[in-house]
C-alpha cells in the first residue's frame, strides 16, 4: 500500500469513530485468567500482575452490585481432539490439557458458588459454549470483558459478544498480553470497531451506579 | 506492564510459532471485496489497488484449477435492524444499506455462476451465515482467504475457520486496510495465533500443483 | 421396546409438564408462510389456509401492539449450493430456489416497511442466520412462533428458540402441516420438551395485554 | 386442517423421499446414553435396554473399524444457570446436575482413550459445543447417531448434523424412547426431512465394509 494514510487516529476518523452506550443490565466476564499465564514457569507466562489486581477490584465491584460473574478457563481432552486446527496451531494449548494445574483460577479470581464457569477450547468465549445462550436467558445486555490475552481470548470474546447482540465494554488495565505492542495494537481495534474499551475506574463506577 | 518484554518476535517464540498444514481440499474465500472499499468517494476507501491486482491473479488461477470459489459481501435492511449492535458501533456501515452501490463486486472479481456469494451482516464470513455447512457439505478442508480489511473481516474470517475446523491460509498481498498498522499487527496476530499467512506467489503454486 | 408404558400424557406426567413463563418483551415471528404452501400446484402444497387466516390475526395484533414482528423465507442459490445436506436430502427444496414465484410471501403476510425479513437456508430460522443476534439486540425475550411447517421449519426453530434462551411459545392454529399426524406429534413434543403450546386466542389476548 | 391428506406415507411421496448417500469417513456417535435412561429409579428411565444391547454391538463394530467413536453427555451447574431456558421449562434435568449418578455412563458404554466425550446442556449435540469443529478437523462426512431420547436429543442432533454438512444415519434400534409413539412419529420425521434412518445390520454392514 503506496498511500498517504496519514496518522492512524485522524484515517480512522470519521469511519471508525462511534460509540455504544453501556446497557442496563450488564454482566462480568473474566476471560481465561488462570495459573497459565500467571506462573513464571510456564510457557504462557504473561506477566500480568496489574491486570490481576485490577480484576481483583472489579470482581469486588461486581460481586457488591450483585452483577452476574461469569469466569472462562480452557480445557482440552488428553491429546486435544477437541482442540481441533487451534490446538494444532498452537503447541503451548497443551498447557490446558485436562487436569494440568496451569489451568486453574488464582486464588483471587475463584468462582464463589452461583458464579458460572464457561469451559471452552477456542479463542472466542462464545464459540462451541453455551455462553450467548446464558446471558440472554439471564437476560444480560452489557459486558464487561476484562482476562487474557488482549490479542487472543479477550479480542475474540469482545468481537463475538459484539455479533451476537451484546454491548461489549472491555476494561483496558484488567486486560493484559505477554507484549505490549499487541495489547495495545487489539485494545485499538477493539475501540474502532466493535466494542468501547473504558478505564478500570468508569467500569468500577458503573457497577457502584447500580446499587 | 513494566516487564522486560523484549522485542515481538523473540518474545513469541517457542509459544506462538507453530504451523499448520496446507490441506487436500481448498476453497478460495474472497472477503468484502465491493465497491465501499475502492470507490475513493466512499468514507471506506481504502486505496487497495494492488491488493484488487493480487485477487484478480488469485481467482484466475483458483478457476484454473477447478477449486471453490466463494465471496462474500454484506447487506442490510433498511435502518439495519439487522445489523444489531454491529451497525450501532459502525456508522461506515450504513455504505451496505441494501441497494447501495458501494455494495457491488467490481467487474474484475465478479461471481460467475455457480460461484456462491454469501451475504453477511456481521464481520466473520462465518458469524450469521452458512458458510461453514457449505464448506462441510463441499469437502472443503482449507480456505485461501483474502480480501477486506485486514483488521476487520479478514481476521475476524481467518479466527472463525480455525475454530470451525478448516485451515485457515491468509493471502498477504490478497488483503488490505485503510492504514499499514492495523495490516501488518492483525497479520501478525494471525501467524502467531490462528493461520498461516502466506504470499501470493505460494498461494498460486499450491493452486497450479492441484491441477 | 417392550414395556408397560401406558397411554402418552400420563407417561410423560412428572419428567416432561413443565411450563414457561411468558416474558416482558415479545416479538411474533412469522417462519415460512410463502406461497409453495398455498398454492395447489406446488409439490409442497399443504392446504393451511385456516393457519393463514390464524396469521392474518396475529399479524394484526402484533402490529397494533407494536411488537416486533419478524418474517422468514428461504431462498437458495441457483443448483443449491447453499442448500448443503438438506437440499440434498429434500429435493422439492427446489421450489425455493432464487427467482422461484413459490418463495413468494402471500399478500396478506406481505412484509411492511420495517419489518425484518430473515432469509435462511435451512429448517431452524436460526440457523445459519443473524436471527439469534437480531432479537437479542432488539432486546427480545420471547418469540411468540407462528408458521411452515410443523413438523419442519416451525419445530426447528422452536427448538432453536429454547436453546438460544428465548422463551417460545408456539401458536396452535397458526402453524400447518400438509398431514395432521406430524402436525400433532411436533406440537405434543414441542409443549412437553422445548416450548408453550398456545392458542390463537391467548397469543391475542398476551399482545393487547401489552399496549 | 379439514383436507383429504390420505395416510401418510402416501401424502409425503415425491416431496419428501429424497436419499442421502453414505460417505467416506464415518464417525459413530452415540447421544446420551447415560444411567438417567437405564436406572429404575429415574425420573428419566426409558426401558431402553434394547437400544443399549444394540449400541454394545455397534460401539464394538466401531472400534474393529478404527473409525472415531464420539460420546456424548449432559452437565449442569447446580442450579442451572447453563441450562437456561430448557433447564427451567423440563424440570427432570436436574438428573444431570455436576456429580450426579444419573449422568454417568454404563459399564458397557464407557469411553476408552481416545475416544472423545462432548458434554453438553441442551438438545442437539452440536449446540453451545464445538462437535461440528471437532468432526470437520477430523475430516468425517458422516455421522452414525444413536442413543437417546429419538424424539428429543437424537432428533435434535440428527437435525443439527444435516444443518452443519454431515450426512445422518440414524440408527433405528440404537435409539429409544419413553414411549412407542413419539419415537416411530420422530423417526419418521428425521428419514422424511433430514437422516436416512436404517437399521443396525445395515449400520455394521457399513462399518465392516471400511475394514
Amino acid at each position: 500500500m503506496a498511500k498517504d494514510e496519514g496518522d492512524l487516529a485522524s484515517n480512522y476518523q470519521g469511519a471508525f469513530d462511534g460509540h455504544l452506550p453501556f446497557g442496563q443490565r450488564p454482566a462480568l466476564l473474566i476471560v481465561d485468567f488462570v495459573m497459565a499465564y500467571l506462573d513464571p514457569a510456564s510457557p504462557l507466562y504473561a506477566g500480568v500482575e496489574d491486570a490481576l489486581a485490577s480484576n481483583e477490584r472489579l470482581l469486588a465491584a461486581a460481586r457488591a452490585a450483585s452483577v452476574p460473574v461469569l469466569f472462562t478457563n480452557v480445557e482440552y481432552a488428553p491429546g486435544g481432539a477437541d482442540g481441533g486446527v487451534f490446538y494444532r496451531k498452537v503447541p503451548a494449548l497443551k498447557a490446558f490439557d485436562r487436569g494440568s494445574p496451569l489451568g486453574a483460577f488464582p486464588p483471587s479470581l475463584t468462582p464463589r458458588d452461583g458464579e458460572l464457569v464457561v469451559t471452552k477450547q477456542y479463542a472466542s468465549a462464545f464459540f462451541g459454549t453455551t455462553l450467548a445462550s446464558t446471558l440472554t436467558a439471564l437476560d444480560v445486555d452489557t459486558v464487561l470483558i476484562t482476562g487474557l490475552s488482549t490479542s487472543g481470548c479477550v479480542r475474540a470474546t469482545a468481537l463475538d459478544a459484539c455479533q451476537h447482540g451484546f454491548l461489549p465494554f472491555v476494561v483496558r488495565e484488567a486486560c493484559g498480553d505477554r507484549h505490549q505492542a499487541p495489547h495495545e495494537a487489539n485494545l485499538f481495534d477493539l475501540q474502532a470497531k466493535y466494542a468501547e474499551v473504558i478505564a478500570e475506574d468508569q467500569a468500577i463506577a458503573r457497577l457502584a451506579a447500580l446499587g
